[in-house]
Protein backbone atom coordinates (compact mmCIF):
# COMPACT_ATOMS: atom_id res chain seq x y z
CA UNK A 1 0.00 0.00 0.00
CA UNK A 2 1.34 3.11 -0.73
CA UNK A 3 1.34 6.40 1.45
CA UNK A 4 0.19 8.79 -1.41
CA UNK A 5 -2.36 11.22 -0.62
CA UNK A 6 -3.34 12.84 2.29
CA UNK A 7 -4.10 10.72 5.27
CA UNK A 8 -5.44 11.89 9.32
CA UNK A 9 -1.90 12.48 10.99
CA UNK A 10 0.33 14.27 8.65
CA UNK A 11 2.17 11.35 6.82
CA UNK A 12 1.30 12.58 3.11
CA UNK A 13 4.23 11.68 1.20
CA UNK A 14 6.09 14.12 -0.70
CA UNK A 15 4.63 17.53 1.51
CA UNK A 16 7.55 19.80 1.77
CA UNK A 17 6.33 20.88 5.42
CA UNK A 18 9.05 20.01 7.96
CA UNK A 19 6.43 19.49 10.42
CA UNK A 20 4.64 16.96 8.67
CA UNK A 21 7.21 14.49 9.53
CA UNK A 22 8.10 15.09 12.79
CA UNK A 23 6.55 11.38 14.22
CA UNK A 24 8.75 10.16 11.90
CA UNK A 25 11.64 10.99 13.98
CA UNK A 26 13.92 8.78 16.82
CA UNK A 27 17.34 7.59 17.38
CA UNK A 28 18.43 6.71 13.46
CA UNK A 29 19.65 10.38 13.36
CA UNK A 30 20.73 10.88 10.50
CA UNK A 31 17.80 13.27 9.18
CA UNK A 32 17.03 16.29 10.42
CA UNK A 33 14.07 15.28 12.34
CA UNK A 34 15.68 12.74 13.92
CA UNK A 35 18.47 14.29 15.52
CA UNK A 36 16.23 16.74 17.07
CA UNK A 37 14.29 13.73 18.93
CA UNK A 38 17.61 11.69 19.71
CA UNK A 39 18.61 14.92 21.40
CA UNK A 40 14.76 14.94 23.57
CA UNK A 41 15.27 11.56 24.07
CA UNK A 42 19.08 12.24 25.73
CA UNK A 43 17.61 14.98 27.23
CA UNK A 44 15.21 12.97 29.02
CA UNK A 45 17.87 10.09 30.07
CA UNK A 46 20.08 12.86 31.43
CA UNK A 47 16.82 13.95 33.84
CA UNK A 48 16.64 10.86 35.37
CA UNK A 49 20.80 9.95 35.10
CA UNK A 50 22.58 13.44 36.01
CA UNK A 51 25.84 13.34 34.38
CA UNK A 52 28.40 13.95 36.92
CA UNK A 53 30.99 11.55 36.00
CA UNK A 54 32.39 9.59 32.66
CA UNK A 55 30.48 6.44 34.36
CA UNK A 56 27.15 8.11 34.41
CA UNK A 57 27.38 8.43 30.76
CA UNK A 58 27.32 4.14 30.77
CA UNK A 59 24.92 4.41 33.21
CA UNK A 60 22.73 6.68 31.16
CA UNK A 61 23.20 4.52 28.01
CA UNK A 62 22.01 1.80 29.85
CA UNK A 63 18.85 3.25 30.60
CA UNK A 64 17.94 4.67 27.07
CA UNK A 65 18.98 0.92 25.88
CA UNK A 66 16.76 -0.76 28.15
CA UNK A 67 14.02 1.97 28.35
CA UNK A 68 13.88 1.52 32.05
CA UNK A 69 15.36 4.49 34.47
CA UNK A 70 16.20 1.68 37.77
CA UNK A 71 18.99 0.17 35.15
CA UNK A 72 21.31 2.67 36.06
CA UNK A 73 21.45 0.04 39.86
CA UNK A 74 22.17 -2.68 37.77
CA UNK A 75 25.54 -1.55 36.26
CA UNK A 76 29.15 -2.68 37.70
CA UNK A 77 32.76 -1.48 37.12
CA UNK A 78 35.26 -3.07 37.64
CA UNK A 79 38.53 -0.99 38.07
CA UNK A 80 40.43 1.45 40.52
CA UNK A 81 37.40 3.81 39.98
CA UNK A 82 33.66 3.64 38.25
CA UNK A 83 35.20 5.94 35.47
CA UNK A 84 38.55 4.09 34.70
CA UNK A 85 36.37 1.09 32.30
CA UNK A 86 34.97 3.97 30.69
CA UNK A 87 38.59 5.43 30.27
CA UNK A 88 40.32 2.32 29.22
CA UNK A 89 36.96 1.77 26.63
CA UNK A 90 37.03 5.14 25.26
CA UNK A 91 41.46 5.18 25.03
CA UNK A 92 40.91 1.80 23.04
CA UNK A 93 38.40 2.78 20.35
CA UNK A 94 40.65 6.42 20.18
CA UNK A 95 43.27 3.78 19.34
CA UNK A 96 41.62 1.91 16.46
CA UNK A 97 41.49 -1.65 18.73
CA UNK A 98 38.92 -4.61 17.52
CA UNK A 99 35.83 -4.58 18.70
CA UNK A 100 35.00 -8.44 18.86
CA UNK A 101 31.15 -9.61 19.80
CA UNK A 102 29.95 -13.00 20.54
CA UNK A 103 27.41 -13.12 18.49
CA UNK A 104 26.25 -11.64 14.73
CA UNK A 105 23.14 -9.60 16.33
CA UNK A 106 25.55 -7.71 19.10
CA UNK A 107 27.26 -7.25 15.73
CA UNK A 108 24.90 -5.67 13.63
CA UNK A 109 24.01 -2.94 16.68
CA UNK A 110 27.86 -1.52 16.72
CA UNK A 111 27.52 1.68 15.19
CA UNK A 112 29.48 2.41 12.26
CA UNK A 113 30.19 6.09 13.02
CA UNK A 114 32.30 7.36 15.11
CA UNK A 115 35.44 4.68 14.94
CA UNK A 116 38.04 2.68 13.05
CA UNK A 117 38.22 -0.36 14.80
CA UNK A 118 37.69 -3.08 12.84
CA UNK A 119 34.34 -5.12 14.36
CA UNK A 120 34.59 -8.92 14.34
CA UNK A 121 32.22 -11.42 15.92
CA UNK A 122 33.19 -14.52 17.62
CA UNK A 123 30.61 -17.02 16.59
CA UNK A 124 31.49 -19.27 13.66
CA UNK A 125 35.26 -20.10 14.64
CA UNK A 126 35.65 -23.07 16.88
CA UNK A 127 33.03 -25.65 14.90
CA UNK A 128 35.39 -28.33 15.35
CA UNK A 129 35.92 -27.27 19.39
CA UNK A 130 32.61 -27.30 19.76
CA UNK A 131 31.79 -30.42 17.98
CA UNK A 132 34.62 -32.30 19.71
CA UNK A 133 34.03 -31.56 23.01
CA UNK A 134 30.42 -30.50 23.39
CA UNK A 135 30.67 -26.99 24.85
CA UNK A 136 28.47 -24.76 23.47
CA UNK A 137 29.25 -23.03 19.43
CA UNK A 138 29.71 -19.41 21.16
CA UNK A 139 32.22 -20.75 24.08
CA UNK A 140 34.13 -22.38 21.43
CA UNK A 141 34.23 -19.62 19.76
CA UNK A 142 35.88 -17.36 22.15
CA UNK A 143 38.38 -19.77 22.65
CA UNK A 144 39.03 -20.58 19.15
CA UNK A 145 39.43 -16.54 18.69
CA UNK A 146 41.83 -16.29 22.12
CA UNK A 147 44.15 -19.15 20.58
CA UNK A 148 44.76 -16.42 17.86
CA UNK A 149 45.70 -13.74 20.44
CA UNK A 150 42.62 -11.87 18.94
CA UNK A 151 41.33 -10.96 22.69
CA UNK A 152 44.47 -9.06 23.79
CA UNK A 153 43.93 -5.37 23.73
CA UNK A 154 40.75 -5.70 21.91
CA UNK A 155 36.94 -4.48 23.47
CA UNK A 156 35.46 -7.46 23.66
CA UNK A 157 31.92 -7.56 24.32
CA UNK A 158 29.82 -10.40 25.44
CA UNK A 159 25.64 -9.66 24.71
CA UNK A 160 24.34 -12.60 24.78
CA UNK A 161 26.30 -16.05 25.81
CA UNK A 162 26.87 -16.76 29.58
CA UNK A 163 28.85 -19.62 28.25
CA UNK A 164 31.02 -17.27 26.35
CA UNK A 165 31.68 -14.88 29.44
CA UNK A 166 32.60 -18.03 31.42
CA UNK A 167 35.08 -19.07 28.52
CA UNK A 168 36.71 -15.37 28.13
CA UNK A 169 36.99 -15.25 31.97
CA UNK A 170 39.14 -18.59 31.59
CA UNK A 171 41.22 -17.03 28.43
CA UNK A 172 41.55 -13.78 31.80
CA UNK A 173 42.79 -16.29 34.05
CA UNK A 174 45.43 -17.70 31.47
CA UNK A 175 46.86 -14.79 30.56
CA UNK A 176 44.70 -13.28 27.88
CA UNK A 177 44.32 -9.00 28.46
CA UNK A 178 41.52 -7.31 26.70
CA UNK A 179 41.49 -3.42 26.51
CA UNK A 180 38.50 -3.53 28.48
CA UNK A 181 35.45 -6.49 28.51
CA UNK A 182 31.80 -5.44 28.00
CA UNK A 183 29.63 -8.88 29.24
CA UNK A 184 25.73 -8.14 29.56
CA UNK A 185 24.59 -11.99 28.91
CA UNK A 186 20.69 -12.20 29.87
CA UNK A 187 18.67 -15.42 31.05
CA UNK A 188 18.01 -17.37 34.31
CA UNK A 189 20.91 -20.01 33.39
CA UNK A 190 24.43 -19.07 34.54
CA UNK A 191 23.98 -15.12 32.66
CA UNK A 192 24.12 -13.51 36.16
CA UNK A 193 27.04 -16.39 37.58
CA UNK A 194 29.02 -15.93 34.52
CA UNK A 195 29.04 -12.08 35.20
CA UNK A 196 29.89 -12.59 38.64
CA UNK A 197 32.78 -14.81 37.68
CA UNK A 198 34.11 -12.50 34.82
CA UNK A 199 33.85 -9.55 37.23
CA UNK A 200 36.18 -11.39 40.05
CA UNK A 201 38.97 -12.63 37.31
CA UNK A 202 38.68 -9.08 36.26
CA UNK A 203 39.48 -7.45 39.04
CA UNK A 204 41.90 -9.92 39.99
CA UNK A 205 43.67 -9.53 37.00
CA UNK A 206 43.59 -6.12 36.21
CA UNK A 207 41.51 -5.72 33.42
CA UNK A 208 39.17 -2.97 32.92
CA UNK A 209 35.29 -4.49 32.94
CA UNK A 210 31.77 -2.90 32.16
CA UNK A 211 28.62 -5.79 33.27
CA UNK A 212 25.50 -5.85 34.95
CA UNK A 213 24.32 -7.50 37.82
CA UNK A 214 20.45 -9.74 38.08
CA UNK A 215 19.45 -11.94 35.03
CA UNK A 216 18.46 -8.97 32.37
CA UNK A 217 20.80 -7.44 29.89
CA UNK A 218 21.17 -8.78 26.20
CA UNK A 219 22.79 -8.01 22.88
CA UNK A 220 20.90 -4.51 22.58
CA UNK A 221 22.23 -3.12 26.07
CA UNK A 222 25.64 -4.05 25.36
CA UNK A 223 25.65 -3.12 21.67
CA UNK A 224 24.55 0.24 23.54
CA UNK A 225 26.96 0.54 25.79
CA UNK A 226 30.14 -0.49 23.20
CA UNK A 227 28.61 2.33 21.30
CA UNK A 228 28.45 4.90 24.47
CA UNK A 229 32.80 4.47 24.36
CA UNK A 230 33.07 5.21 21.32
CA UNK A 231 30.70 8.20 21.55
CA UNK A 232 32.69 9.10 24.60
CA UNK A 233 35.90 8.65 22.44
CA UNK A 234 34.15 11.29 19.28
CA UNK A 235 33.68 13.75 22.01
CA UNK A 236 37.06 13.27 23.00
CA UNK A 237 38.66 13.56 20.19
CA UNK A 238 36.10 16.57 18.73
CA UNK A 239 37.21 18.35 22.33
CA UNK A 240 33.10 18.32 23.14
CA UNK A 241 33.83 16.48 26.26
CA UNK A 242 34.37 17.95 30.19
CA UNK A 243 37.94 18.80 29.76
CA UNK A 244 38.60 17.23 33.66
CA UNK A 245 36.94 14.10 32.30
CA UNK A 246 39.31 13.69 29.19
CA UNK A 247 42.30 14.70 30.88
CA UNK A 248 43.87 11.13 30.40
CA UNK A 249 42.40 10.28 27.05
CA UNK A 250 44.28 12.97 24.24
CA UNK B 1 46.38 -16.74 24.92
CA UNK B 2 45.56 -20.39 24.91
CA UNK B 3 43.60 -22.62 26.86
CA UNK B 4 45.88 -25.60 26.70
CA UNK B 5 46.54 -27.03 30.10
CA UNK B 6 44.33 -28.03 33.22
CA UNK B 7 42.92 -24.68 34.20
CA UNK B 8 41.33 -24.63 38.23
CA UNK B 9 37.47 -24.83 36.89
CA UNK B 10 37.69 -27.47 34.25
CA UNK B 11 37.98 -25.37 30.47
CA UNK B 12 41.05 -27.76 29.51
CA UNK B 13 41.25 -28.00 25.91
CA UNK B 14 40.88 -31.52 24.09
CA UNK B 15 39.96 -33.14 27.51
CA UNK B 16 37.19 -35.41 26.52
CA UNK B 17 34.89 -35.68 29.27
CA UNK B 18 31.74 -34.52 28.53
CA UNK B 19 31.24 -33.17 32.07
CA UNK B 20 34.29 -31.20 31.32
CA UNK B 21 32.47 -28.64 29.11
CA UNK B 22 28.89 -28.44 31.41
CA UNK B 23 29.52 -24.85 32.28
CA UNK B 24 30.00 -23.93 28.49
CA UNK B 25 26.63 -24.79 27.27
CA UNK B 26 23.35 -22.30 26.81
CA UNK B 27 20.79 -21.71 24.59
CA UNK B 28 22.78 -21.58 21.12
CA UNK B 29 22.05 -24.96 21.43
CA UNK B 30 23.48 -27.15 18.54
CA UNK B 31 25.82 -29.12 20.78
CA UNK B 32 25.71 -31.48 23.37
CA UNK B 33 25.69 -29.86 26.35
CA UNK B 34 24.25 -26.80 24.67
CA UNK B 35 20.79 -28.41 24.09
CA UNK B 36 20.55 -29.69 27.69
CA UNK B 37 20.91 -26.35 29.33
CA UNK B 38 18.81 -24.78 27.17
CA UNK B 39 15.77 -27.15 27.75
CA UNK B 40 17.03 -26.49 31.91
CA UNK B 41 16.80 -22.71 30.84
CA UNK B 42 13.14 -23.22 28.85
CA UNK B 43 12.02 -25.06 32.17
CA UNK B 44 12.61 -22.32 34.93
CA UNK B 45 10.56 -20.59 32.57
CA UNK B 46 8.04 -22.51 32.69
CA UNK B 47 7.71 -22.42 36.28
CA UNK B 48 7.60 -19.01 35.99
CA UNK B 49 5.00 -18.57 32.74
CA UNK B 50 2.66 -21.88 33.28
CA UNK B 51 2.07 -22.55 29.93
CA UNK B 52 -1.80 -23.07 29.36
CA UNK B 53 -2.45 -21.48 26.03
CA UNK B 54 -0.70 -20.94 22.66
CA UNK B 55 -0.33 -17.04 24.14
CA UNK B 56 1.45 -18.19 26.72
CA UNK B 57 4.28 -19.20 24.74
CA UNK B 58 4.88 -15.91 23.62
CA UNK B 59 4.59 -14.98 27.56
CA UNK B 60 7.51 -16.83 28.30
CA UNK B 61 9.72 -15.82 25.54
CA UNK B 62 9.30 -12.35 26.83
CA UNK B 63 10.52 -13.54 30.16
CA UNK B 64 13.33 -15.65 28.49
CA UNK B 65 14.42 -13.12 26.28
CA UNK B 66 14.81 -10.21 28.77
CA UNK B 67 15.24 -12.19 31.81
CA UNK B 68 12.71 -10.87 33.81
CA UNK B 69 9.76 -13.04 35.32
CA UNK B 70 7.86 -10.08 35.41
CA UNK B 71 7.77 -8.77 31.61
CA UNK B 72 5.28 -11.69 30.96
CA UNK B 73 2.46 -9.37 32.37
CA UNK B 74 4.01 -6.70 29.69
CA UNK B 75 2.47 -8.71 26.79
CA UNK B 76 -0.08 -7.98 24.81
CA UNK B 77 -1.95 -9.66 21.92
CA UNK B 78 -4.19 -8.07 19.12
CA UNK B 79 -6.77 -10.17 17.48
CA UNK B 80 -10.08 -11.55 19.07
CA UNK B 81 -8.19 -13.63 21.86
CA UNK B 82 -4.84 -13.80 23.01
CA UNK B 83 -4.04 -17.03 20.95
CA UNK B 84 -5.08 -15.34 17.81
CA UNK B 85 -2.28 -13.75 16.77
CA UNK B 86 0.22 -16.21 17.57
CA UNK B 87 -1.83 -18.75 15.72
CA UNK B 88 -1.57 -16.11 12.81
CA UNK B 89 2.25 -15.72 13.01
CA UNK B 90 2.68 -19.38 13.23
CA UNK B 91 0.32 -20.12 10.05
CA UNK B 92 2.34 -17.54 8.60
CA UNK B 93 5.97 -19.01 9.36
CA UNK B 94 3.77 -22.55 7.89
CA UNK B 95 3.34 -20.72 4.94
CA UNK B 96 6.99 -19.28 4.16
CA UNK B 97 5.70 -15.35 4.30
CA UNK B 98 8.51 -13.04 4.22
CA UNK B 99 10.02 -12.17 7.48
CA UNK B 100 10.73 -8.06 7.06
CA UNK B 101 12.78 -6.83 10.50
CA UNK B 102 12.89 -2.85 10.97
CA UNK B 103 16.95 -2.98 11.13
CA UNK B 104 19.76 -4.86 10.94
CA UNK B 105 20.29 -6.09 14.26
CA UNK B 106 16.69 -7.86 14.69
CA UNK B 107 17.04 -9.25 11.41
CA UNK B 108 20.18 -10.85 12.65
CA UNK B 109 18.43 -12.17 15.60
CA UNK B 110 16.14 -13.90 13.64
CA UNK B 111 16.59 -17.78 13.81
CA UNK B 112 17.81 -19.61 10.40
CA UNK B 113 16.47 -22.66 11.88
CA UNK B 114 12.86 -24.37 11.79
CA UNK B 115 11.48 -22.02 8.60
CA UNK B 116 11.58 -21.56 4.79
CA UNK B 117 10.48 -17.60 5.16
CA UNK B 118 12.68 -15.37 3.38
CA UNK B 119 14.46 -12.68 5.74
CA UNK B 120 14.72 -9.14 4.75
CA UNK B 121 15.22 -5.86 6.80
CA UNK B 122 13.46 -2.48 6.04
CA UNK B 123 16.46 -0.24 6.95
CA UNK B 124 18.54 0.73 3.83
CA UNK B 125 15.57 1.41 2.00
CA UNK B 126 13.93 5.10 1.40
CA UNK B 127 16.58 6.53 1.51
CA UNK B 128 15.60 9.29 -0.89
CA UNK B 129 12.18 9.92 1.24
CA UNK B 130 14.16 10.74 4.40
CA UNK B 131 16.58 13.36 2.54
CA UNK B 132 13.84 15.08 0.83
CA UNK B 133 11.24 14.83 3.93
CA UNK B 134 13.87 14.82 6.77
CA UNK B 135 11.82 11.59 8.51
CA UNK B 136 13.75 9.21 10.35
CA UNK B 137 15.23 6.58 7.53
CA UNK B 138 13.95 3.16 9.38
CA UNK B 139 10.03 5.14 9.02
CA UNK B 140 11.05 6.34 5.52
CA UNK B 141 12.46 2.23 4.73
CA UNK B 142 8.96 1.47 5.94
CA UNK B 143 7.20 3.22 3.55
CA UNK B 144 9.36 2.82 0.79
CA UNK B 145 8.87 -1.33 1.25
CA UNK B 146 5.50 -0.75 1.56
CA UNK B 147 5.00 0.84 -1.40
CA UNK B 148 6.23 -2.09 -2.83
CA UNK B 149 3.66 -4.48 -1.87
CA UNK B 150 6.44 -6.14 0.97
CA UNK B 151 4.27 -5.72 4.05
CA UNK B 152 1.36 -7.28 2.76
CA UNK B 153 0.60 -10.96 4.23
CA UNK B 154 4.32 -11.08 6.12
CA UNK B 155 5.87 -11.37 9.27
CA UNK B 156 6.07 -7.81 10.35
CA UNK B 157 8.72 -6.77 12.94
CA UNK B 158 9.70 -3.61 14.58
CA UNK B 159 11.98 -4.14 17.25
CA UNK B 160 14.05 -0.87 17.41
CA UNK B 161 12.17 2.33 15.84
CA UNK B 162 8.58 3.90 17.00
CA UNK B 163 8.88 5.85 14.21
CA UNK B 164 9.15 2.53 12.06
CA UNK B 165 6.26 1.57 13.85
CA UNK B 166 4.22 4.79 13.40
CA UNK B 167 4.82 4.58 9.59
CA UNK B 168 3.92 0.41 9.87
CA UNK B 169 0.16 1.99 11.33
CA UNK B 170 -0.54 4.43 8.49
CA UNK B 171 0.02 1.72 6.06
CA UNK B 172 -2.29 -0.26 7.77
CA UNK B 173 -4.54 2.08 8.18
CA UNK B 174 -4.10 3.19 3.82
CA UNK B 175 -5.30 -0.28 3.38
CA UNK B 176 -1.73 -2.68 3.84
CA UNK B 177 -2.95 -6.20 5.64
CA UNK B 178 0.28 -7.67 7.36
CA UNK B 179 -0.43 -11.81 8.37
CA UNK B 180 0.96 -10.24 11.79
CA UNK B 181 3.19 -7.87 13.32
CA UNK B 182 5.45 -8.28 16.13
CA UNK B 183 6.43 -4.47 17.77
CA UNK B 184 8.67 -3.73 20.77
CA UNK B 185 10.08 -0.67 20.07
CA UNK B 186 12.08 0.62 23.07
CA UNK B 187 12.69 4.46 24.57
CA UNK B 188 11.42 7.50 25.93
CA UNK B 189 10.30 8.88 23.01
CA UNK B 190 7.57 7.85 21.45
CA UNK B 191 8.25 4.27 21.95
CA UNK B 192 4.72 3.18 24.39
CA UNK B 193 3.00 5.87 22.47
CA UNK B 194 4.05 4.10 19.18
CA UNK B 195 2.95 0.84 20.37
CA UNK B 196 -0.09 2.09 21.44
CA UNK B 197 -1.40 3.79 17.80
CA UNK B 198 -0.07 0.42 16.26
CA UNK B 199 -2.16 -1.71 18.65
CA UNK B 200 -5.70 0.59 17.85
CA UNK B 201 -5.44 0.73 14.09
CA UNK B 202 -4.51 -3.49 14.18
CA UNK B 203 -7.38 -3.55 16.33
CA UNK B 204 -9.48 -1.60 13.90
CA UNK B 205 -8.51 -3.31 10.67
CA UNK B 206 -8.07 -7.09 12.18
CA UNK B 207 -4.91 -7.37 11.83
CA UNK B 208 -2.85 -9.50 14.58
CA UNK B 209 -0.69 -8.38 16.42
CA UNK B 210 1.67 -9.29 19.61
CA UNK B 211 3.45 -6.01 21.10
CA UNK B 212 3.79 -4.58 24.88
CA UNK B 213 3.16 -1.78 26.68
CA UNK B 214 5.83 0.20 28.72
CA UNK B 215 9.35 1.86 27.83
CA UNK B 216 10.75 -1.45 27.76
CA UNK B 217 11.55 -3.66 24.49
CA UNK B 218 14.04 -3.65 21.84
CA UNK B 219 15.86 -5.92 19.17
CA UNK B 220 16.68 -8.90 21.15
CA UNK B 221 12.70 -9.50 22.59
CA UNK B 222 11.19 -8.44 18.99
CA UNK B 223 13.64 -11.08 17.15
CA UNK B 224 12.90 -13.77 20.30
CA UNK B 225 9.30 -13.25 19.94
CA UNK B 226 9.40 -13.91 16.43
CA UNK B 227 11.54 -17.10 17.06
CA UNK B 228 8.30 -18.30 19.25
CA UNK B 229 6.88 -18.29 16.26
CA UNK B 230 9.01 -20.07 14.50
CA UNK B 231 9.03 -22.65 17.04
CA UNK B 232 5.55 -22.75 17.50
CA UNK B 233 5.03 -23.67 13.55
CA UNK B 234 8.10 -26.22 14.37
CA UNK B 235 6.24 -27.90 16.80
CA UNK B 236 3.04 -27.93 14.85
CA UNK B 237 4.64 -29.43 11.62
CA UNK B 238 6.80 -31.91 13.61
CA UNK B 239 3.32 -32.62 15.60
CA UNK B 240 4.96 -32.23 18.92
CA UNK B 241 2.45 -29.37 20.32
CA UNK B 242 -0.93 -29.56 22.03
CA UNK B 243 -3.50 -30.64 19.23
CA UNK B 244 -6.25 -28.31 20.61
CA UNK B 245 -4.07 -25.99 19.93
CA UNK B 246 -2.81 -26.72 16.40
CA UNK B 247 -6.43 -27.38 15.16
CA UNK B 248 -6.83 -24.64 12.99
CA UNK B 249 -2.95 -24.71 12.04
CA UNK B 250 -2.28 -28.32 10.49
Amino acid sequence: MTTEGASSDGTTEGVSSEDTFDEYADLGATTENAMEIAETSMDRVRKLVPQETIADRIRGKSVHATGDPEFQHLVRFTGPTDDAPVRAGARAVLESRPIVTDITMVKAGITGRGHDCPVRKAIGNGAELAERTGMTRTAASVLELDREGVYDDAIAVIGNAPTAALALADCIEDGTRPAVVVATPVGFVKAAESRERLRAVAAEHGVPAISNVGRRGGSGLAAGLTNELVHVASDVRDGSIDAEWAADLR
